[in-house]
C-alpha cells in the first residue's frame, strides 16, 4: 500500500493510503531533543487515542474546518481555518527561501484547468486510474484494493483462531502482493472470497479502471474536454523551451511551481492525508544526462540520517543512519545532483520541525519505479498512520520532454556548443532515390524513410549482408511488409565528421512535496500533552518553532482595566510594525487558563502586561519567563524569532523566572 | 458594458468587457512625477501601439507565457512566467501586509472544487450567465451582446457617412441600454439588424443563457455535481459560524482569501484582462449593521483622491478629487467602514506604483446594483483598454448570511448581550388550540402556524377586526384557503418583556481584488521608452518600484575574467543572505546592453563589479551611479529597497555621477 500523490511509477492503478512498512515501524535511536517527551506510539490504541487528542485539537482550534460543513461536508476536502492557513503559509514561505531563492529557481504558475492533450501526452488521460467496484444494487462505489486488504486484514485479526495456517499465509501473500494485482486478478479473488459491499452486503460489480481526474469542459462548445490538474509538474515540462531560453540557453536549472492539485478521490480516507484538492510544491531541476554533478554537494555531503536502500527493504534489515557523501560515493543514491536534494529536503524537513528519529528516505524498489526512472527516494515521515510519503525526490531521466516533444511536435531539448568543434563518426546511409523508384513506384518513398530510420546496428548488418549476398529482406512497418533492397539501392557507411554542438533532451531530476501531509504530521510530531496545575486535567500543546508557528506571540493584559489595555496596544502596535504576528487576549479569563489556550495553538511567546513600564515574556515549551521593558519587548522578541538571539541569551541579560 | 471579475450586481448576464466610460477619459489632472512621461494614450491607434510595444515585451521577457503554447494554446488562459510570477507575488505579499497583518484578518484557505448546494444558495447555478448564440452551421458560440455591441460600433464607424442622423441615435442607443437587454430583446435586434456570425456569415441561434461556471462531479458516482468556484468570498460566508467563535464571538471581524477563481468564458477577449482563471484576493468584513463605523477612519480620512459618485455620473460630470472624511460625512459614501476600506485600497493601488491620476473609485448606479447592497464603489484604473475595475467595495449588506442560512438550515447570526436587560415591547400571537382543533380538526395545526407566522401589522389589524366584528377571514397558504377565524380562537396582544440579548445576522463588506487586473494595470503604468545611445532605437523600461519589482537587482562583473566573477559571487552570496532577489549576468556583452535588458525587466539596481574593492550601483529610472566597496554594496541596497535610505540619502552618501 502507498501513499502517492504523484504518479512516479508508472503503475497508476496501485496506490492506496498508507505503506504497510517493510521492516517494523521504526523505533526512534536518539531520544528525544524536545522537554516534553512526544506520545509513544507503541501499540495500535495509543496511537488511535493520540490521533483522537491531537485531531480533536486541531479541529476545535480551528487548524483544519471540515469544507463546507454547514451543508454536511464533503468527503476528501478540508479548508484550513486562520491558524492551520498561518502554519501552512509559513511553512510555503521558508520553503521558497530554502530552495526557489537560495537556488535561484525560476518560479512559475500555470492554470489548474488543464487541455486533454497536455495530461494525454503525459500519460494521466490513459493511466492515472483507481480500480473500483460498485455495490450492484444502490450504485455506491469503492475502491477494490481497499475492499479486498480490509477482507484479508480483517480475516487476519479476528478469525485467526479459527483459519488454517495455509490460509492465513495465503491472505498474506494477497496483501504483500496488493499492489501487483491486475484488474482481473483483484474481481477473481473479490469473488473467491465472496467479498460484498460494506454494509449492504450487496453483490459487486467486477473491477474497472476510474480516472481520478476531475473532468471539466473548456468553453462553450462541450467539444474541448478539460481536467484540473493531478499535479503540477506538467506546467514546468511544457514551458521547458521559454525557461531555458530566459536563463539563456544554459543547463543545469531549476524551475518550480506551488499550487493546488486535484485528485477525485473513490473514497477518501483517513483525515487530512488523502484528500481531493491539496497543495503541491514541485521542482525540475533540468541537468545534462552526462554529467548530473552538483557544485554544492559538498555542502551536504556530510549529513547523516536514516536512509533505508532498496537492498536493505530486500534482506529485512531496517532503515540506517548513512553518511550523504558515501551513499553517493558508493552509488547507492544514482548522482550527486539527486543527493544534494535528497540533503536539502533532509534540511527543509528538520528545520521546520520534523523530527529527524521519524524521518526516513526510503528507495523505491525496482518494481516501484517507472521504467524510465533512473532513482527515487521519497522522503517518509512516522506518523500515528505509519510511514507517510511527504516528499518524492526522483530522477526521471528525460521521459517528461521526450513525451511531450513526441506529442506537441516541439523539440524540447538543450544544446551544448563545443568550445571547438569536435571530429565524430557518424553512420550515412543514402538511399539510391532512382533505383528505388524504379523497383517500389508509389512504395518508394516510405521504403527511403524506413532505411533513413535505421539505427546503427540494423544498418551495419544491413551492409554486411548486401556486401556478402547482394541483397537482403528487409522490413517497412509504414507498408506493412518485406521488401528486397539490392545493393545498388543504398549505400550505408560511417564518416567521421566535424560537429559544433551536441543537443540532447535534458534529464529531470523531480523533488514534489506534498504541503497538506508534511504539515499534518509535523503537528503530530509537535503535539504533547502535560498536566495542567489543577490534577488530573492534561493540557494540549503544539511546540511549533517560531520560524512556523501560525502565531508569534500573544499579548494578555493581566487583569482588565485600562491601564495594562493601553500597554498591550502599544506593544501590539510595535509588533504589528516589525510585522510580528500577534493577537491581544482582552478577555478577564484567568492568566493560566490563557497560556494553556496558547500553548494548544502553539503560540511560542507570550507577553503578560502587568505594569506600566515593563512586561513579563513567557516562553511556551520551558514555560519559563523573563521581566523586560515595555520598549524593548517587541525587539527582544524579534531577535528570539528570527534566530538571531536564543532563548538562552535571554534569560541571561533580563531578570528570570524559571518554572522548575 | 462592464467589467466585472464578482457577480456584485445580480444582473449577472450583462457582463463584458470594458467600461464604455460614461465620462469622457480622465485626463491626468497633475503633471506625472515620474521623471520619464507616461506613453500619451491620446488617440486610439497611439493607445493600440502603446499596448503593442507593452504586450511584445511582456512576452518576450516571459513576464506572461501564453498556456499550453507547445499544443496550440487555449485561449483564456496565461502562465506567469518567472518574473511575471515574482510580481505578482511581490504584490501578494504587500496585500496580505497592508490589509491582513494591519487589521489582524483571519486569513483561510478553501477548495476550489465546491459542491453544487453552495452555489445554488449563493445564485451562481441559476444565475452566473451569459447570453450565448451559436453559428447554426459550424456551432461556434459567440457572446450576443459582443457581437450586438460590434456590430453598433462598425455601423457607426465605417457607415456614419451612409446612415441617417435618426439611424445613428438609435445605434447609440443600443450600445447604452446593452447591459439591460433581456434575453429576448437582445434576440430581436440580432434579427432586425441581420447580424450574422462572423467569419462564416452564417445564420444565428436565438440566445440563450450559458452558465459560466466550469462544471465537475465529486466522486465516482456521477452522482454529486461540483464546480470551480466563480470566487472565494462563498467559503468564507459557509465558515462564518466558525470564524465569529473563532473571534470570541465578537464584531467587528473581517475574514479574508487569495486563491484561484474560474469563470468559463465564452470567448476571451483582452489577453490578460479577461481569463478564464485568475487569483482573487477577498476580504469580507463583518461589522453589526446598527453600527458601522470604524476606530481608524480618522486615519484615512483626509486622504483626498478621485471620486465619481453616481450624481455626477448621471449629470454627465466627470471624476473628481474629495476628500474621503468628507464623502463619508455627506453621506456620499454610505458609512466609515465602507469608507475605511475604500481609503486603505487608495492607499495599497498607489503604494504599489499605481498612477493616482488614473485611479478612479465609481460608485454604481441604482440599476447596476443588487437589491441587497447598500452602497458599492469599484476602484477603477484606466488602461489602454479603458478604465477597467480592478477592486470591488461593496457593503452586501445580510444578503450571503442569509442566504445560506436559509439554504442550510444553519442560523449564521452574531449576538449582541446586553450588559443590564433591555425591556421591549414585543407582539405575543397565542393560538388557542382547543378551540381552532374543534374548528379546523385535521387542519388546525396550519392554521395555528399561519396564526403564529404573522407580522406585526398583520396581526394588529386582525386584532382589530376581531374585536369590532367579532371573526375575520383568513388565508392559509399551506391550506390553500380562507378561513374563518372567530375572537375566541386567538388571542393577540403587545407586551412589555425584558430581553437580554439581540441577535442579528451582520452586514458584510467585501473588498475583492482581482489580483492580476491591478498587477496587468500595473505594467501599463510602469512601461515607458526611452532613447537608446545608438540613435532612432527606443529601449523599454519597467519602473516598478522596489517594493514589487520582480528582482531587486542584477550583478554584472563588468567584463569576463575571474577576478570580477569572483566579486560577483561574494556580492551575490551577500544578498542571498538577506533575502534580496537578484541574478548574476555573467554574459559578455556590453554594459549598456545589460542595463537595457535589466530595464526592461524592471530591476530597480544593478551592481557593476568593475574592481576587487568597489562596485558601482546604477538606479534604473535615473540612471545614476554611485561607488560603494564591495562589503557594504548589499546593505546599502537593502536600506533603499525597504524604504530605510532614499536614493538621494545614497547619493549624498558615496561618490555619484549623475546621468545627466
Amino acid at each position: 500500500m502507498k501513499v502517492s500523490f504523484k504518479m512516479f511509477n508508472g503503475r497508476f492503478q496501485t496506490r492506496s493510503v498508507v505503506h504497510i512498512p517493510l521492516a517494523p515501524i521504526q523505533i526512534p535511536m536518539d531520544a528525544p531533543t524536545e522537554q516534553q517527551q512526544p506520545a509513544q506510539l507503541s501499540s495500535g490504541n495509543d496511537r488511535e487515542a493520540f490521533r483522537q487528542t491531537l485531531w480533536n485539537t486541531l479541529l476545535r482550534r480551528s487548524f483544519y474546518l471540515p469544507s463546507f460543513k454547514i451543508y454536511g461536508g464533503v468527503s476528501g476536502f478540508y479548508d484550513y481555518g486562520p491558524p492551520g492557513f498561518a502554519l501552512k503559509n509559513n511553512i510555503l514561505k521558508f520553503w521558497r527561501e530554502h530552495f526557489v531563492y537560495e537556488e535561484h529557481m525560476l518560479e512559475i504558475e500555470c492554470p489548474s484547468v488543464t487541455p486533454e492533450a497536455v495530461l494525454k501526452a503525459s500519460g494521466h488521460v490513459d493511466k492515472f486510474t483507481d480500480l473500483m467496484v460498485k455495490d450492484d444494487k444502490t450504485g455506491t462505489c469503492f475502491r477494490a484494493d481497499h475492499l479486498l486488504r480490509d477482507y484479508c486484514n480483517d480475516k487476519l485479526e479476528k478469525d485467526h483462531l479459527t483459519i488454517s495456517a495455509e490460509q492465513a499465509s495465503e491472505l498474506k501473500n494477497v496483501l504483500a502482493l496488493l499492489e501487483d494485482l491486475s484488474c482481473q486478478e483483484l474481481g477473481l479473488k473479490i469473488k473467491e472470497y465472496g467479498i460484498t459491499a460494506p454494509h449492504t452486503k450487496n453483490p459487486l460489480s467486477d473491477p474497472y479502471p476510474f480516472n481520478l481526474m476531475f473532468q471539466t469542459s473548456i468553453g462553450p462548445s462541450g467539444q474541448s474536454p478539460g481536467y484540473m490538474r493531478p499535479e503540477t509538474a506538467q506546467g514546468i515540462f511544457v514551458n521547458f523551451r521559454d525557461l531555458y531560453y530566459y536563463n539563456g540557453k544554459k543547463l543545469p536549472f531549476a524551475a518550480a511551481q506551488v499550487g493546488q492539485a486535484f485528485r477525485n478521490e473513490i473514497s477518501p480516507r483517513q483525515g487530512p492525508l488523502r484528500v481531493r484538492e491539496f497543495t503541491l510544491a514541485e521542482i525540475e531541476h533540468f541537468v545534462d544526462p552526462e554529467n548530473k554533478s552538483h557544485p554544492k554537494f559538498s555542502n551536504v555531503a556530510e549529513l547523516e540520517f536514516l536512509m533505508f536502500p532498496r537492498e536493505a527493504q530486500l534482506s529485512g534489515q531496517s532503515a540506517k543512519k548513512i553518511c550523504l557523501g558515501e551513499a553517493v560515493a558508493k552509488g547507492t543514491i544514482n548522482n550527486e545532483t539527486l543527493g544534494y536534494f535528497i540533503g536539502r529536503v533532509y534540511l527543509f524537513l528538520t528545520k521546520i520541525g520534523i523530527d529527524k528519529n521519524r524521518l526516513r528516505f526510503r528507495q523505491h524498489l525496482a518494481n516501484e519505479m517507472a521504467h524510465y526512472a533512473a532513482d527515487c527516494w521519497d522522503a517518509e515521515i512516522e506518523a500515528s498512520y505509519g510511514w507517510i510519503e511527504c516528499v518524492g525526490i526522483a530522477d526521471r531521466s528525460a521521459y517528461d520532454l521526450q513525451a511531450h516533444s513526441e506529442k506537441s511536435g516541439v523539440a524540447l531539448v538543450a544544446e551544448e556548443k563545443f568550445a571547438e568543434p569536435k571530429e565524430v563518426e557518424q553512420l550515412v546511409i543514402t538511399p539510391v532515390k532512382k533505383d528505388l523508384g524504379i523497383a517500389f513506384k508509389g512504395d518508394h518513398k516510405k521504403v527511403v524513410e524506413s532505411l533513413e530510420a535505421m539505427k546503427e546496428q540494423e544498418a551495419m548488418a544491413m551492409k554486411a549482408t548486401l556486401e556478402s549476398k547482394g541483397e537482403v529482406e528487409f522490413y517497412v512497418c509504414t507498408l506493412g511488409k518485406n521488401v528486397t533492397i539490392k545493393k545498388n539501392m543504398v549505400s550505408i557507411s560511417k564518416e567521421r565528421t566535424k560537429v559544433h554542438q551536441r543537443v540532447f533532451t535534458p534529464s529531470v531530476i523531480e523533488p514534489s512535496f506534498g504541503i497538506g501531509r508534511i504539515m499534518y504530521c509535523l503537528s503530530e510530531h509537535s503535539f504533547s500533552t502535560r498536566p495542567g496545575k489543577a490534577g488530573d486535567e492534561q493540557l494540549g500543546l503544539l511546540s511549533f518553532s517560531p520560524l512556523v508557528a501560525p502565531m508569534k506571540c500573544m499579548v494578555f493584559p493581566l487583569v482588565q482595566n485600562q491601564q495594562f489595555e493601553e500597554g498591550a496596544k502599544v506593544i501590539s502596535e510595535s509588533l504589528t510594525s516589525i510585522r510580528i504576528s500577534h493577537k491581544i487576549d482582552m478577555t478577564g479569563t484567568s492568566i493560566g487558563k490563557r497560556y494553556a489556550r496558547s500553548d494548544e495553538l502553539g503560540v511560542p511567546f507570550a507577553i503578560t502586561v502587568d505594569s506600566d513600564t515593563s512586561v513579563t515574556i513567557r516562553e511556551r515549551d520551558s514555560k519559563d519567563q523573563v521581566r523586560v521593558s515595555l520598549k524593548e519587548a517587541a525587539s527582544v522578541l524579534s531577535s528570539v524569532a528570527e534566530g538571531k538571539m536564543t532563548w538562552q541569551d535571554v534569560w541571561a541579560s533580563f531578570p528570570h523566572h524559571s518554572s522548575e
